[in-house]
This record gives structure tokens, C-alpha cells and sequence, in this order.
């Protein structure tokens, strides 16, 4: 069967069938007619064709308090779909969120409101995550369903609920709804139900003009249940609902849709996707569902009627209490604090102990390797973290000693296979971090951060703890060639607001980095690590995390201060090079490692200054694209006459990485001609 | 049927069966093995497992003629699975590739060799697109299959051949291949033949680990003929072909092999995956396959099928050659503009009335809007342009009045309907450029490169005219938030070699873009337009092209000038109205418009330095991120003290844009007094 949108739907029938139901779905449905005509904008179709839907969920199915939307047990409820926001704003209104009233819907779209165009994590109290760009947030559920069957496995019963999404075509017809469905389907989440507006519209016309693809088949084939319904039909939506529940894989439940039902003219069709603003069609809506109130009026009966269904999950909260109160209190404190999002006590002595080891062995070593090493100490007294890799295990080395496999059979495993789902893998990631409870870091080669950009930039926005371990970070990688080199990777991830970029010189820093990574809370990371193995630069040990400053003075002069070298990554290693040769030539040589930039930004301007004095030659050592650096070269007191750059001018090129180095100039030489040439 | 390797195969006995092929297949295996040794890196396990397939399609089905691989009515073979390139690189040294030497399989992977660690397009003949970014050369066939269907209804059967791709588990993992695989089917582009490797394995073990889809199940799903053949039976292989060729949708044939066919202990297993360099496992392999001739030998007799195989194509190139030769001389020379990537004498012309007639109307417009302006004069002229849209035609005003929509029914439709599919989208335009013939377009958000990113880097690798149309580029979207407001995507754009980003600050400077785009045969471009109208600036017309200087003087300064404002796009207007405020207070200030940053660095330095001359401060204005903006404020004769940047320092937010503008500071006023706290 393939996708089409349903026949025309009697209203009226569905009135007198089911006059409760219908009466709260038609609040629904004009709370967002009120609401978009109120902003002139916003997106009207999707809610008036969900809201029996919704209604059925909110109404009989979703683990859900009003009282507290953020209770730790309740169902998560995913608007994969953001577009519909008016929806999700509608439902938390009606069911009785304090802080979502109706002044909030009255200023929909409007600057400071609650309300935002799109349904912003963090930002409305019941919002889940983050949600507009397609497909996001069905892979964000994905992730959350992960990490309630992982803390299920640490917890047992305090942890037992389910996550529900509605996702439309375009959520679909993304790639990355593909990754989601097929790490779901073969992880066998069987908490996850996914209620897909099936309302064969899109933006530019009927669906048929851009897709022929069979979902119900397209989910089978990746080990889903599939359930069809009417999607206006409340006993059919409550009976696949209950069904789903049953299941023992996810569920997608295709229910049949009139986008924008009941608009006179624009039901069915495309133009009812956007803001329907046009009064006689908003009259004609309010007509045909025979609702005689005014504006953002809700009258008591349904009003009733929806503060009896925020009020449902009070019990089953209660209830919840009581089995939280059951675990030890040590257990309980454990919860607390993973669903806080707090690191365990121990990590800062875990990583100044295994500092001071490194320091001392000195060994030469990838940064890649040093990642694990660091992991191999820190997964052990951080049991929430969840490990992962995009199918390149044995290069991101992002599996630790003590990590098992979370299968479809072993939810206590820590380590995610994700296959060869780069996207899917970091929008997983930051459904398991909106959850909560769960610390997630995944794994995938540097130049591969593109395939997951979207969901990198909304870890950023919606500020979760979420690690990218992104290896192979330069020409580094050698033969593999230009498609596996990063040169503006890293350039990408320093533009994006919120997002730490570590690119740790060694493996001290490379520890450092990841102690901060797992210790902020509302800032996402990227550690971009070697392949290739670099010397041990921090050889005495400082129980102060020198990384937290974002950047340092790693060696001073000797001679009298004359350039100022300032590198990330393998590169410090050959500044350092630099330095030598040019002291050797009686020319003072600070080298700076820079491994966070944006963590320097935000020292005290004396410290920075402190690190890059005005005066000395500036050259800037990277193994990529120049942009950024001019604001540390030319910028903090820099002079554009007396500022250089090392590194890459365009793409890379296909050979052992040594020979790359020398090719492309990035050589301690180099860097040490450059600054003689400024002097 | 779920994907699960083939058992284990009896070698002797395909041997004995098929002799003759077994030999031509061999040799790609052991040429595989060999220059993986040599190299000491690479991927032994797919060419190994595929070599079967791929002897039967380059000996009996591939238009292909080794003597001029690049010949325009040829098959296009796209290795999807790009990690397995000794694969080609075997395929077109034996069939007898002129530049592809032995010695250049004895240097894969070295600097200079054209056998690169992943196949580069225009680095290699024969190589029909740069692979190795999973999933991407099957989204590229997509594109290229579509363009030959386009222009066999230009140029009638002078065009007429298909398009094979190998693909992995990989490529069939990544969201990409989705998008790409439900586009082609429902465009039932029955040109298209995919060839699946179907054997098992990923780089971290068994697939089982990671996926359990069923993928012929999905390929039928999205409209696709699928067929199931034993990878390593020539006559299943040849007869699945056959078959597939007759289809009227497109075929996946999945080929069940054993990866790493032949190595005693790896075959079958993910370690084969790799590089296979144990001299044991190597002597195994060739002692299975019973060759006795030492590394990179190929005997006599070998040698002679394959260059059989690699001849077959010259009689098909002889009669191609007459139908071309059938074509009217208008024809023909029409067509061979086309496959040169030519832009049509008329071009210029077209663009120089257009602007006359903007410059003289002075109308205020959205740069989307003036794009499609542009667009209505150009595309009548330019047939081979074939626009599109992710779904956003009416806001991305991507359709122009003379374009019909193609379909499965209507190849001579200009215009598609890609779908929510980007990253499909902007990889089919990858394809459609390296085909040749065509000049794509298509258009989606801005900060919805984020999701094509990987497509639109391969396409500035590549050195492909792909024309990125990229609306609502800044806050200047207003109310649908800071999902959908880039603040970074600029940044990241700029960051990307040989990418052109243009920011049209009105309606001449967008004609002048999209001439530049147009025209530029080996640089992708990027379109950042607005949503919201802008004033016309460029009320005097000019028959040069400003735009091609990438930066210029809009707006010289009354009194004696002091400030210079620079700013692209939307901002170019804040920095005018900054201007007039400060001439009224007697401070002198020019405005620079910077419409194309990567075409003003590559203008001759004293250009640069007459447009931004040593001395006055400098203030940048653009609604994005500062990142990049330094290298014009404090680098090229600027002093760090007396230079300010006013633009975004984080992500957007939900409101009317006009709001949003002020509430970020983003205005005339603001400028104009960052400009004077500098003086």
C-alpha cells in the first residue's frame, strides 16, 4: 500500500461519533488557527490533521503529568515534525503546564516567547528536543529509547516508559530517518512507537509529485511492526496504540491524515502546509467543527476535559515515587546524579592520576590511542557514559576495556554498534542526552563530521553533554586522500556557537580535554584527534588542567622573546621543531598550544594577553584551512605586518602522511622561515 | 531474505567451471593484493569479493572503450564503494587505459600516482567520480542517470547509454543512499543498475553487528526491480544483467560474495576489509587461485581477454559516432557546448539587459526573488541548466516560467521535484555535472547545507559546476527560528576550498552571481539569499560584471574618509544607512560591498589594497558569525585597534525579523557608532 492521503472526511460524523473527543481535538486545531493568524505565520496543517492523533496519545496513553513535565519516568513525546509546534504548544497548554498559558500562545512567534516557531529544547518547559530540521528528531528518539533500556538495565524499575514521536513525509524522505529506523529496528527498541502523519502532502504539492516509496514496507523492511489506521478514527488510533504497546520491536503506526481538516478551501492540500491566516478559511474551520468561541477561548467542558488528561500520569508518577523510594539510597543518589547530568566526583582525580602516569612514561602516541587510554580510565568510575563508533572501532578507539555491547539482547552493554550511521549516530546522541541520565560519545573519522553536521549544530544549540570523537584529524590520515582529510572541518566546528573544538596536543592534553568534555553540562565537544603517533609534550605534571584555559604557554623562550608560535594538535609538535631551530639561531621562540579555542575566548582578557604579548612575530602552525586564525594572528593585539600562517591552502592528496607534511610545508622549517621572514 | 555473507565458496571448482573469466578475474585480485602490499595500506577485501562481478560487466556489459574511456555516450561506471578503488584501477589498467600503466598501480597511493587511496574524478581517466565518502557515488548515479535521460530527450539517441554502480553495505547504510534510492525509484530511472556487494561484513565485524535490514526488501520498497544472484557464478551475474537491463524501473542486483575471496584466514571476515599485507595470507591467496606469476605480472594470455574486453566498446563508439554524425551541425555543436560545460555566448548578453533594466526599475526585492529574476531571462537561453528544489520551490523560487517539471513520463522536464532530500539532492547534482551535458541547480535553506554538506564538499573537490541555491540566509527569516536562521553555514561555506559563496546584496549583484556560477567550468558556487526584500543599490548600471571583482566600492565617502564599512548581502543596506548617518556628522565613510570573498583574494593585491586602503577603521557588517571576517579587519593593511565587526555571536531566535535585527544589534545605528568608538 503505498502512501496516499486519505478520502475526504466526514466532520460531522466524527462529531456525533465521538462528540469528547472530537471537542478536545477541535481545541487543538483552533488554538493553532488562533495562533497563526495571531503571528501571520506558522504552520497550520499538520496540528488540524494530527489532533485526533494527539489527543489519543495525551489522552490515554502517554506516561504524563502536567504538574511536572519533566518527571524522570514519563513517556517522551517527540514532535519530529517541529514545524507543527503549534501542536505540541496547544497539548501543553490544554493539559495544564504552568508555565505555558495562554498569554504564551497569544505571543506565538514572537521574541522572548515561550512559543518559538519551532519547539526549542530547553527553552518550553515539556519541549523534549530540539526539533524542525527533518528527521531530527525521530533519530533523537531513537537515541532516547536507548537510554531508557540502558538506565532500565541500571535501575531496573525506576526506569520504564516508552517514547513517542510523529513524524510527517519530510521526516521521511530525509537520509537520516533511514539510519534511525535501522539502528531501531535491529536494536529490536520496543519503547519506541512512531506515529507517522501519513497525509500524502508536502510543500510543493501532493507527495506523489516527489515520492512513491511505500513506508509501511520501507519500516518492515527494517524489522519494524507496522500498524495502519485512520488517523481520525480514536478507536482505531487508541486500539494500534494499545498494540504497539505490546510489541516486541518499534512500532510505526501509519495513521491516514487530512492535512489542515476542516479549512474549507485548503484541506487536503499543499497550501495548508504553511500559515492559514485568511479569516473566511478560519471562519469556515470553526464552522465545519462547529465551535462557536471565540479567539484562544476554551470553554470549561474542554477544559475539563484536558486538565483530566494532564492530570492522568499524577498517579502513575506517584506510583514511580514509590518504586525511586524502594532503591538503596546510595542507588537512588547514583540516579539522581546521572539524570542531573552531574560527572561523578571521581573524574577529576581519575584524570589527574592517569596525568601524572603519562607524564612520567613519556610515551609517544596517538591521540587517537590517548583517547582510549583516558577512556579506559574513566568508563570505569562513570557508568552512565555510552560509547560508540560509526563502524570504525579500531580507529576512533572509543571502546574501552570494560565496555560489553548494548544489543537488542543485553541492555547493560555501554558500547554502540552504530554501523556506518554517522548522522544517525550523533542525533542518537543528543536524543540520549535531552533523556538524560546517560552520557553519549561517538566516534567517526574528522572529515566525517560533515555527514553529521545538522546534528552536531543542534547538540550545540540545544546545549547537551554529547562528545564527537572525531579521529584522523588532518593530512595526518595519509593515503586515504583528499575525500578522508579534513583541512575545514575543524574551521566548520569552531564557527558553530556552543560547541567546544579540542584538538589535543598530546596525551596529557588529550585526557584534559576529555575531563572538560564530560564535565559541561550544557556544551557539546569535538575532539579532534591523530592517527598518527605525537611525542609527549607535557612531560611534568600539573594536577591543574592546563586545557581549561584553552590555551597556554606550553615551552617559553629562551632566548629573548622574539615570535610567538602558536599551534594545536600535531602541530604543537612541530612548533616545537620551530622553536628549537630558531633558538638554536639565538631567536626567543614561545610556543602557545591552543587545544580550545573557544575556552581561551573566554578567559579574562589579562590572561590572554599574557599568553600572546603585543610585540612578538605571531605565526600560526594547523594542518588546515587558515580561517579563524586571523583572530589570534592579526586580532588580541597581533599586527597583520608581523603575523604568518602555516599550514593548508586547499584539499589534500593521496600519500604516507610524513610525505604530506613535507608536500604541503608543514614542517618545523617552515614555521621557523616564516617567522625569520617576519622579524 | 535478510543480507548474510555467501558460505564459503569452492575456488577449484569456479576454476574449473569458467576458466577463462576465472583467470581475468584473478588478476584483478592479485593486482589488488599486490599494490596493497606495495603500498603497504588499502582495501583488499571488496575488490577481492566483486572482482567476478565486475569482469562480467566490464567483458559483456559496460559501453566502454579503454581507448577513450571519456567518451561521451559511454556507460558511466560510479565504484560507490570507493575504499575498494584497486578494484578500478585494476579494471582500467587491464582493459588497457593508456594513462593507467602498471607503474601506476606499482605507486598506488603514493604522491602524484593517479591511483589515489580513494578513485579521484579528473585526477584519474576513467574514474567517473571521486568516491570514498560512503554512499555518495550512488547518489551521484542517481544524477547521472537522470542527466543522460535528459539529454537523450534533447539530443535524441546520440545520447543512450546507462548508468552501473558498485555499492556496499556501507553506501546502503549511510541516510544518503535513502534519499537517493526512493528518488530514483520514483523517478524510475530504469537506467540505473546497482550492483550490491552483499557480503556481510563491515569493518567492525559481521554486519550482523549493526544491521539487520533487509535491503532487497527496501529496494522494492522504493519502487526498485531487484534481482539476487551468487556474486561469484559469471553466468547468474550475466544473466541478472541481461535481465536488469529490460527493466522499466531501476534494478538492484545483490551480489552475494565473499570478501576477500581466496585469503586463506580473512576471506568472509571484517579483517579482510583492510589491508591485506601478511606475505602468507598473500602467498595463500595466489596458491588458491592457482597463479603462479609474481606481483603486478599479468601473462600473455590474461592480458589478451582483457584486452578484449577493454576494446568491445569500439565498435559502439564507431556507430555513436554515426549518430552523431546524424545530428544537424547546429545540433551537434549545441551538444558538444553542452558536454564542454560551456556556458552559451548569449550568457553575457542576457545578464547585461537584465541588469539594465533592474538598475533602471530600482524595484526593492528578496535576492531569492531577483534570483529567480535571473533565472526567467537565463534559462531560456541555457537549456542544458536543470533546476530544482528540496521541496521549496516557492520559497526557494527555483522554477523558472519557461521550466516543466521532469518525471519518469517527461524527460525533457527541466525543473525536479527533489523531495526533502538535500544531501540527495545536492550529491544527484554531483553526478549530473560530472555526466556532463547539464548545468544543475538546485535550492534549498541555508542552514540546510548542514545537511548536504558532504555533497557540496565533494562538489568543490571535484571542480564541478553545482549551483547551491541557499535562501533565508540569516535572521532575516525571522519567526521560524534558530533551527532555521544560519549564523555559521556562511563560515563553513568560506571554509571549503575552491567553493565560490557569493551574497548578493540586491537584484544586479544576484544576476551577476549567477553569471559568474554559470560560467565558471571548475568551482562549485554557493547562493546566500534572502528571504526579506532589499533595497536596489546598484542604481546605475554597469556592463561589467562588479561582482566578478568579489569586492567593491558601493558607496565612496562625501567627506574625507575615515571609516570603511564592509558588509555582504543583507547588511550591505545596514552599512549604507550607517554611512548617511555618519556623512551627516561629517565623518567620511566608503562602503564595500563583498559579495564573493574567494573572488576578491584572488584579485591582484593592489586591487585589494585600493578597495580596502591602509588607515581608516574598518567596521565588518554581516548577520553571521565573525569567524573569517578578520582576515579583511585586521589582515590586508588593517591595524586590529581600529577595526569592529557587527553580526551574530550566537544562534538566532523566533520573531519578526525586524525585531530579530534590532534585538541583536544588527543595525544602522549600531554600526555607526562601533565605527565612531574606533575613530
Amino acid at each position: 500500500m503505498t502512501n496516499a492521503a486519505t478520502p475526504a472526511v466526514d466532520i460531522a460524523a466524527l462529531r456525533a461519533r465521538h462528540p469528547e473527543h472530537f471537542r478536545m481535538a477541535t481545541a487543538l486545531r483552533v488554538l493553532t488557527l488562533d495562533a497563526v493568524a495571531a503571528a501571520n505565520s506558522g504552520h497550520s496543517g499538520m496540528p488540524m490533521g494530527m489532533a485526533d492523533v494527539a489527543t489519543v496519545l495525551f489522552s490515554k496513553h502517554l506516561r504524563y503529568d502536567a504538574a511536572d513535565p519533566a518527571w524522570p519516568d514519563r513517556d517522551r513525546f517527540v514532535l519530529s515534525a517541529g514545524h507543527g509546534s503549534m501542536l505540541l504548544y496547544g497539548l501543553l497548554h490544554l493539559t495544564g503546564v504552568k508555565d505555558v498559558p495562554i498569554e504564551e500562545l497569544r505571543n506565538f512567534r514572537q521574541l522572548g516567547a515561550r512559543t518559538a516557531g519551532h519547539p526549542e529544547y530547553g527553552h518550553c518547559p515539556g519541549v523534549e528536543t530540539t526539533t524542525g530540521p527533518l528527521g531530527q528528531g525521530l533519530a533523537n528518539a531513537v537515541g532516547m529509547a536507548i537510554a531508557e533500556r540502558s538506565l532500565a538495565a541500571r535501575f531496573g524499575r525506576a526506569v520504564d516508559h516508552r517514547t513517542w514521536v510523529i513524524a510527517g513525509d519530510g521526516c521521511l524522505m530525509e537520509g537520516v530517518s533511514q539510519e534511525a529506523i535501522t539502528l531501531a529496528g535491529h536494536l529490536r527498541l520496543d519503547r519506541l512507537i512512531v506515529l507517522f502523519d501519513d497525509n500524502g502532502v508536502s510543500i510543493d504539492g501532493p507527495l506523489s509529485i516527489a515520492d512513491s516509496t511505500d513506508q509501511r514496507a520501507r519500516f518492515a523492511s527494517a524489522g519494524w511492526n507496522v500498524l495502519d489506521v485512520d488517523g481520525h478514527d480514536p478507536d482505531a488510533v487508541d486500539a494500534a496504540m494499545t498494540e504497539a504497546k505490546k510489541a516486541d520491536r518499534p512500532t510505526m503506526i501509519a495513521c491516514r491524515t487530512r492535512i489542515g481538516l476542516g479549512a474549507p478551501t485548503k484541506e487536503g492540500t499543499a497550501p495548508a502546509h504553511g500559515a492559514i491566516t485568511d479569516k473566511a478559511e478560519i471562519a469556515g474551520a470553526r464552522a465545519a467543527y462547529g465551535w462557536e468561541h471565540g479567539p484562544f477561548e476554551i470553554p470549561a467542558d474542554v477544559a475539563k476535559l484536558w486538565a483530566a488528561a494532564g492530570g492522568r500520569g499524577a498517579s502513575l508518577r506517584a506510583e514511580w515515587l514509590t518504586r525511586i523510594a524502594a532503591l538503596s539510597e546510595r542507588k537512588r543518589a547514583e540516579f539522581e546524579r546521572c539524570m542531573a547530568g552531574e560527572p561523578p566526583a571521581r573524574l577529576a582525580s581519575v584524570v589527574r592520576a592517569l596525568k601524572k602516569t603519562l607524564s612520567a612514561e613519556g610515551k609517544a602516541v596517538a591521540t587517537r590511542a590517548a583517547s582510549q587510554t583516558a577512556l579506559n580510565a574513566i568508563n570505569p568510575v562513570m557508568p552512565e557514559t555510552l560509547g560508540g563508533s560509526a563502524d570504525l572501532t579500531g580507529s576512533n578507539n572509543t571502546r574501552s576495556g570494560d565496555m560489553s555491547v548494548f544489543t537488542a539482547e543485553h541492555h547493560a552493554g555501554r558500547y554502540i554498534h552504530y554501523g556506518i550511521r554517522e548522522h544517525g549516530m550523533a542525533a542518537a546522541m543528543n536524543g540520549m542526552a535531552a533523556h538524560g541520565g546517560v552520557a553519549p560519545y561517538g566516534g567517526t573519522f574528522l572529515v566525517f563530521a560533515d555527514y553529521s553536521r545538522p546534528a552536531i549544530r543542534l547538540s550545540a544549540l540545544m546545549g547537551l553533554r554529547v562528545v564527537h570523537v572525531l579521529t584522523h584529524d588532518s593530512i595526518g590520515l595519509g593515503e586515504d586522500g583528499p575525500t578522508h582529510q579534513p583541512v575545514e572541518q575543524v574551521a566548520m566546528l569552531r564557527a558553530t556557537p556552543n560547541l567546544m573544538v579540542f584538538r589535543p596536543a598530546d596525551s596529557v592534553e588529550t585526557a584534559e580535554a576529555w575531563e572538560l568534555a564530560l564535565s559541561s553540562t550544557r556544551t557539546p565537544s569535538a575532539l579532534a584527534l591523530t592517527r598518527q603517533n605525537l611525542p609527549l609534550l607535557r612531560t611534568t605534571h600539573t594536577s591543574k588542567n592546563l586545557v581549561a584555559q584553552g590555551a597556554y604557554v606550553i615551552a617559553e623562550s629562551v632566548a629573548k622573546r622574539r615570535v610567538v608560535l602558536m599551534a594545536t594538535g600535531s602541530e604543537v609538535e612541530i612548533a616545537m621543531g620551530a622553536k628549537a631551530l630558531l633558538e638554536a639561531e639565538g631567536i626567543g621562540a614561545r610556543v602557545v598550544s591552543m587545544p580550545c579555542w573557544e575556552l581561551f575566548e573566554a578567559q579574562p582578557e589579562a590572561y590572554r594577553k599574557r599568553v600572546l604579548p603585543r610585540g612578538p612575530v605571531r605565526v600560526g602552525v594547523e594542518a588546515a584551512m587558515r580561517q579563524g586564525w586571523d583572530r589570534w594572528l592579526c586580532g588580541e593585539g597581533g599586527d597583520a605586518r608581523k603575523t604568518g600562517f602555516v599550514g593548508m591552502e586547499g584539499f589534500g592528496a593521496s600519500a604516507p602522511y610524513k610525505e604530506l607534511y613535507a608536500h604541503f610545508g608543514i614542517t618545523a622549517e617552515a614555521v621557523a622561515s616564516k617567522a625569520k621572514s617576519l622579524l
